[in-house]
This record gives structure tokens, sequence and C-alpha cells, in this order.
């Protein structure tokens, strides 16, 4: 049967939905629930990884709300998923609901999670995709293409004025940014599963890369702190820590660095530093997004973002896209903008100079 | 008499119309028309240079709404103006409409405009100042500097990627930004008196420094075209053009520029590259406002936007704030986005190297 105007309604409403989430190691993903006559009885959306599924949220919604799902419809940007992560399969809990019909935009393409439009349609659930799915396979290119290499999603982080400056000619750099926008970096460092310095930031900033708590204080979960490059980290580097969660690996090679870290788990890799770091990631094509703290400040001298691009011409210019996902493409934190940015969808390294 | 709690409600609408005009040659303004009764009659605010100052604005507004502003009150962040401009001096406007009371903020401190409260309390008007007068001052701060030093308003304005790069290494720009960007700074052509260039862009890009219509056709009105520096401008180079709108100054001093622009009767100047020009400006404080179209895009390397400030520590960092005004602070514009900032209040000028 084909899709009706009520659910391709709903799936615009659910792709804006899914926008509201942060990128990461898992996709962004929204759902909404019709009633038989096509209203809206609940939405749902995927926060982040650790959160409930967008599904789970819209049936967790519509139990708060007192709605009654039996005979429903639930339109889905991303196929619901059949493998048990923290709340469960979501195709076992759509049969739970009652819910007599799944419209989705795209298939999951991880391993791990596909089947679960199979096991919905076994179980007698009214199952269909393809609604808008070049909409929702595009919101997620670059998780996909993580996902397909089997490496981490990369999120570059940097701090920076308007023109560009991460440190000021003499090296000084404390804090071109605000309190506020350093607290919100803070945030990120909760969301991911491991953070890369290379040596020079280390040896420069002696930086602890731990996530903290707004009081100073360590917060209990703790990302994998790497520091990537071939010089020594001396023994009494704060990077180093007491926990163990501590590594370095000898290479200049982004492509190296993620193959190790998948293989120890990490599903979302921050790049915190420096300009060299960050740089090898983007020439590499291997930074899936950036988030730009932006001071309304200028140096107009000094060490800049991004270093060893390897862009010599226009020809050549890296050009991304304004991604609104997470909260917004430009906001304003404290005196500070925080721009986001994603790799436009044909977005293919070219190695070169 | 003290302000009325609908008075000082009608100031905060008033600061925020007056910050929809676009910066240059005047003040931003706002005013609102309240009946006795404390209801909004009407609301206006000045656009921007050759356009209507507020108090006209929202007289015509009422006046078009059938709306009786009789023994109304009119508040203004501004005092009305008193001189003969475009369309006669405000005093003389509120005199006739019957008004019977004025709140502004701030006292108009332009020789020429001011005497305007002492005009309509000799007609009988019941004027009051000082309704959040430091809220006004501090949104028109650059302009009234600009004024009392008897120089242009000067806006900078830059095309340049999310890493501050107006270049790349081999020199090419075309184009970092959008179409739409493009046409965007156009329109600003349109609304100054004079833009400015550098000798080395003049050589390097040629560029005509006219405004230009949508279609490519030059607009009636051309803003003075302006080459500072010492080196000769070639016979063929197009900014000389055959309107005789075109000057070489041959300094490399930013107030010699200014000075000499005023006694021309220049009130608003854009600066439009390159980097070293624009520096210029901005390390001698002589900036009043900035506006970066930012591409989503990097180049790692080449010319930056803001060249020889001086700076060569993080205790001389240049701090603006993100300005509101004329549209917002981040713009989207096509796939660009247009930033706009403004110094600080406290904004000083300190020649350091």
């Amino acid at each position: 049967m084909a899709f009706s105007e009520a659910e391709t309604a709903a799936m615009t409403q659910a792709l804006q939905l899914a926008r509201r989430g942060v990128r990461g190691a898992n996709p962004l993903v929204g759902a909404v629930i019709l009633a038989p006559s096509g209203e809206v009885l609940a939405t749902g959306y995927h926060r982040g990884a650790g959160t409930p599924h967008a599904e789970a949220a819209a049936l967790a919604s519509a139990a708060a709300a007192g709605a009654d799902v039996r005979g429903a419809t639930m339109v889905n940007t991303l196929e619901p998923c059949n493998h048990t992560g923290r709340t469960g399969p979501c195709s076992q809990a759509i049969l739970r609901s009652g819910i007599a019909r799944v419209a989705y935009a795209a298939a999951d393409t991880n391993d791990a999670a596909a089947g679960g439009a199979a096991t919905l349609a076994a179980g007698g659930v009214d199952v269909e995709g393809g609604l808008r799915g070049d909409e929702s396979r595009e919101l997620n290119h670059r998780w996909a293409a993580a996902a397909a290499a089997h490496r981490p999603f990369v999120t570059v982080k940097t701090a920076q004025t308007l023109d560009g400056r991460t440190a000021a000619a003499d090296g000084t750099s404390q804090w071109i940014t605000s309190a506020e926008a350093r607290s919100d970096a803070q945030g990120l460092r909760l969301r991911v599963d491991a953070i890369v310095a290379g040596t020079g930031t280390i040896r420069a900033d002696d930086p602890q890369l731990t996530a903290r708590n707004p009081d100073g204080s360590r917060t209990e979960k703790q990302p994998l702190r790497v520091v990537m490059g071939r010089t020594p980290v001396s023994s009494g580097a704060r990077v180093r820590g007491t926990d163990g969660r501590f590594v370095q690996i000898p290479t200049h090679d982004p492509a190296v660095v993620l193959a190790e870290l998948y293989g120890r788990g990490v599903r979302h890799l921050m790049v915190e530093g420096g300009g060299t770091v960050a740089g090898a990631f983007l020439r590499a094509g291997l930074a899936d997004e950036l988030l730009a703290y932006t001071a309304p400040a200028l140096l107009g001298a000094g060490t800049t973002a991004f270093a060893g691009l390897g862009i010599a011409s226009m020809a050549h210019i890296q050009r991304w896209r304004w991604d609104s996902a997470g909260g917004g493409a430009a906001v304003p934190v404290g005196p500070d903008l925080r721009l986001h940015l994603e790799p436009l969808p044909d977005f293919v390294n070219e190695p070169k100079d």
C-alpha cells in the first residue's frame, strides 16, 4: 500500500524531531505515533547515546499522556531496531504496544540492529519502509559512513577567534572563549567515548582531558584519554591520570587512531587539539562534525585552528554546511557563538599538495 | 514628573524596535506612541540613512491606522531632532500632531540636530528625558563616538572561511562565499557613502567597487570609490571608472583617510579589503562594526581577513561582541552565515608590538 498524507506529514515532523538529538555513536531518529484518525498521539526522538531510542521515547510519551496506541501507526525516520540495547529491542516494544502499522523512512544498515522490520512483520504488524528515505539517509550520512567503515564517529571541537586563531603569537591562549563556552564543551566530554589530543598540545597546555562537573569534580563516567603522536608523553603529564584510562598511539595517521580505538569499543571520538591533529582528521576526510566555539574577538596572528590541510588553491577548498542538529547551527553560549558544521553529503577527500 | 510604568515598558519596546534598523550614518532609534490609557497606538523605527526618522515612521503608522494621537505620549529612544532633514524636523511634526507628551531616553548630541526637546517644550509639549538613557547611549556608542570625532561611521566587511581565510595559498579567492552572500554584500554598497580598498586588492582583484542591481547594472546612487595607499593605481584599473567618483588617498593611516572623506561629506564608509586595510582600521580602533560573511568552508592556509593587528599576546586580544542590530548577529545568507559584531562599549585601542 502507499503512504497516507497524514503519514507523510508525520514524517516531516519526525525528521524535524530527529534533529533535536545530538550526533555521535547513534544516528538521529524521530518518531511520531498517529491515531487511526490521523491525529498525533505522541512523539519522541533519540537524544543521543545512552538515552532511549526514539520509538521508546514516543511510546513512553504516549503512556505518560494516557493515550491508547492500540491500532495506531508509528511513523519513524529509521527502521526500528532489533537488538537489545539499554531498553530492549524497539521491535519487541512495538509488538507489545499493540501498534498496528509502522511506516519508516530508511532501513537500519547497522548489522547488529537490522531486522526490525522483519520481526515486526512476523508479529503481524503492517510494516512499510521508504517514506522519504533519502532525507533520513542524508540526515545521518556521516554516521552511516562511519558505521560502514567500522570506525568511531568523529567530532572535532575548536575554541577560536572570529579569525580562526586558537592562540596568540606568543602561544598564550587562556582564555579565548568564555567560562560558559568552556563549560558547554565540558558537556561534550560527557557524551563521547574518547578524547584525542596531539603531543604538542599535551606539552604546551598539560590538559587533563577529563570530564568534569560544574563544580570541577570528575564525573563517574570518564572518556578514554588518547594522545596521538610519537613524542613520549612525560611521566608527570596530567593526561596520564591514575585510572588507567589513558593511551598513547604513536602515529600521525588518524585512520590508525580510529582503527585502534574502534577495537577498544570507542564509537564516538572527540578531537580536542591542537590544530595539527584537527587538520589531520579533516585532511583525511575523517571528521564527521565540527563544533567551533567562536569568540567575538580578533588576534590577527598566532596559531590557527586547522593546520596542514594541504590546500593550495580554491579548487580544493573544503566545503561543509551549517548543521542545525543538536541545538542549532549558531547558538549563543555566553558571549560566544557555538557554530556547528557537518561535511556536505558529497564530501570526498582528495589529498593534495 | 516621573515616568509611568507604561512608558517604561514602551521604552523596552522602542529599544527593541531601534535594533531593527541598520547601523551607519544615523543612530538606531525606535519610537512608540501611547494613548492616555497606556495602549500602544503605533510604533516606528529608523531603518537607516535615507529613510524616515523613527518619530515620522511612528506618526505615519498611526495615520495609516487611523489612530488619533492627539493627547498621546511618544516614547522615543532619542531626543526628537530639530533639524531639517529629508522629512523636516521631527520636533515640528510632533507639535503638529497634537501629541501631548514626549518621554525620551538619550539627548541628541549631534550639534545640527539638537534642541528638539526645547522646541517641543516651547510649543507646549510635556517633555522629559533620561528614561533608560544609558541603554540608548550604549546602543549607539560607536555612532556617537564617530559623530563626536567628526569622522565617518566605519563598517568593515569580510568574506571568509570559518578559519578566517579570504584567499587560498596561491591567491585564488573566487568564490569563498556564495552568490547569495555576494548579492547581500552588494546591498551594503547601496547604503554607504564611500567604499575603500587598498592598492594590493586593486592590483590583485581589479574590483569595480560599484553598487549594482541584481541584474548587474549600476544603481543610480553610487558610493565614492576610495583607494588608500601609495602605490599608483594603474590607468586601466576598473575602480577609476568614468564618473569622477574615484579618489586615491596616498596614506596607510586610516585616520587620514577618514578626515579626508569626512571633509568630502562621507558619513558612512565601508572597508572592503584586503586584510591589511581592514587590519589597519581595526588596529587604530576605527572600525565601528564588522560584517563577516562566513562560508562553512576551510582552507587551512592562505590570506587572512585581518593582518597587522600588532597583537602578540592574549593580554591584547581585541574583544568585540555579537551585534543583533540590522537583522541579527548570525543570519543565514544562502549556504553562508552573515556574522555581525561591534566593539565592546569599553573598547580602547592600545597600539602595540
